[in-house]
């Protein structure tokens, strides 16, 4: 039983590969360089794929010349500046990267179809979908029908989104039980040392420890916006 | 009113180019390369772009990395041998990269987000059903609908297929009829010199300049198959 499964290094997608590993899948882990502002992400990827044992491969989307294609994401454009506040917020739509999980997912398919794999799995949590439509359970099923077309005559690929229903507090839930590192994993937008705690993202992690009672091994160059109860 | 192509330098996706321009879109050309065995449709590609004054982007997905996965297609693969015989038998299933075109239309969105197009077209045709099923217009729609999911709230972007119900040699017909520079498209799956003459897509451009009536600039290295009647 074999899965693919795209894995940023982030907190969401490495505990969904700790998560398929204890299902018993046999993973392929795909990690995207698509010209975001950090690559320690893509480090902790690779460093979980060694852990699980699981095939990990980079797929360089800067090299390929995707990256010019994505202007205006603060993600992916140097001049757009990455924005700080609450996840859900309006002004996270900045930080949009267009059509990515698209692009992403066509890929696992591919890989998919080559390794004869049943599943493509990925990270997307009921707080992505705000902002973020690529993310939506609607968005999912008109990809997986699209891809039954796809790849028809070339095996039955399944596209599994275990937290589309879960918050990110319920993802270090099952983070901690199942012993994800999670002091390497990386959430921040920004491109520095340590987690700068007040962008969108790192905003989000904060308060899914939080929520879910259990320690933050990260170290964020800000104060926590909110305390513990 | 803008539109990104994708235009590989086939006959095809030139005449597209062509026909695009002259119903007056704005082109942004994308071509791809996954590592096919030629890359002088590349050259044509590029070629055609500055004919038309067309923006003109290269993704280079061996650059990125994808054609690793894509194992087990004669395409892509050089321990798979290109078939001959005609375009729509059964060996030419060999001839399939899996998931190629959700690959390149998933790109195709992201640059027609950040470009602001209105359209996303592609040159698949009717003779490409029987064996790509990534051609057929059941893909098409099932995909057009993943599309106005992924990029909710990011601009309207319609996928055109022009040639959808058309068979090659109509567009041999409508590329005479816009005074495409046929000689100036690559169509042969092999890497060599001059096109083969007997590889499915070989087979497939004879056929369609001989059943349009049009005079076939191109030099193969066998002799023709078929006989104009």
């Amino acid at each position: 039983m074999k899965a693919v499964a795209i894995v940023s290094g982030g907190m969401d997608s490495v505990t969904l590969a700790y998560y398929l590993t204890s299902e018993g899948y046999v993973l392929h882990m795909l990690s995207f360089d698509y010209g975001q502002r950090h690559r320690k992400e893509l480090e902790f990827a690779q460093r979980a794929a060694k852990t699980l044992a699981a095939e990990w491969d980079l797929i360089d989307l800067k090299a390929a010349g995707v990256q010019r294609l994505l202007r205006g994401s603060a993600i992916t454009d140097a001049a757009v500046d990455v924005p700080e506040g609450h996840y859900s917020d309006e002004t996270m739509r900045l930080t949009v990267v267009p059509n990515r999980n698209a692009i992403m997912l066509a890929i696992a398919y591919a890989a998919a179809v080559s390794d004869r794999a049943t599943v493509v799995a990925a990270a997307m949590h009921a707080g992505d979908h705000a902002i973020y439509p690529d993310c939506r359970p609607e968005f999912v099923r008109a990809f997986a029908a699209m891809e039954r077309l796809a790849t028809e005559g070339q095996g039955k690929i399944d596209l599994l989104v275990p937290f589309t229903d879960k918050s990110k507090a319920d993802i270090a839930a099952l983070g901690a039980r199942l012993a994800v590192p999670f002091e390497h994993t990386w959430s921040c937008y920004k491109g520095e040392e340590i987690h700068c705690g007040a962008c969108g993202t790192c905003y989000e992690r904060r308060e899914a420890f939080q929520r879910a009672g259990i320690p933050d091994p990260t170290r964020y160059t800000t104060t926590p916006i909110f305390q513990a109860p």
